[in-house]
């Protein structure tokens, strides 16, 4: 889909990816270990996947869900694919602190607070990932 | 956990349940057909669970997912746990409309309009889920 964005993508930072998905760190200025779990190919609905692929999808968002948990300890972590701008399935995964700007509504609510951001170093994410789910595809 | 809401649940309208999960019908004004399926254990993030039990509830998420594309023909499904105000695990179902009160910003953003209401027969959601889930545990 020429133009999607999640299709055509730029400037990205991945953190991970296999031949299916990419895991990359999402440049929010209130959410420092935000991630995002995108499916490569251009599929708007979970029920679209096979099971396998489902299965195999939801490994790596669960993958990066421990991740953050290790490396941030946070109060919450929030899931979510919802795609009603970009239908191309895409999974949230954020790390949640109790003093972030929106806790304990979702980070798409109105801020309660400017927020402290907790910082990660993509660095660590990247080396921590590969550890949980296996070498990433190079390139 | 005698404090948490769904840990001792109160009029609620449940769908379908089997040991594991219960799926209820949200009583929302705005969302006609927006389900929620629940742990019945009292567990915080989805990595809390085993590898098998957290397989059996996506499953579980994804065949509500399919009977309310099948009911309801949504432009969207959003999928979501959150749990920063009742950690206890839940998935939120929500069909989506383009002429919803929030399309297409998630549900917890902003209202943009006073949006139209996609209603649904919660006897043919028990009865589609039963289809694609297996008979319900009764009580």
């Amino acid at each position: 889909m020429p133009t999607c964005p999640l299709c055509t993508p730029e400037h990205e930072t991945i953190l991970w990816q296999d031949t299916n998905c990419r895991i990359i760190l999402v440049p929010d200025v209130h959410y420092g270990g935000f991630c995002r779990v995108i499916w490569k190919v251009h599929v708007k609905e979970m029920s679209d996947l096979g099971a396998k692929q489902r299965q195999h999808f939801m490994a790596v968002v669960f993958g990066v869900e421990e991740v953050l948990r290790e490396t941030l300890r946070p109060d919450k972590i929030n899931l979510a694919s919802l795609g009603n701008q970009v239908p191309h399935l895409h999974w949230h995964v954020i790390p949640r602190f109790a003093d972030d700007a929106h806790f304990p509504d979702p980070i798409w609510a109105t801020a309660q607070r400017t927020g402290q951001t907790h910082a990660v170093d993509p660095v660590v994410l990247m080396q921590r990932l590969s550890m949980r789910l296996g070498e990433p595809l190079q390139g």
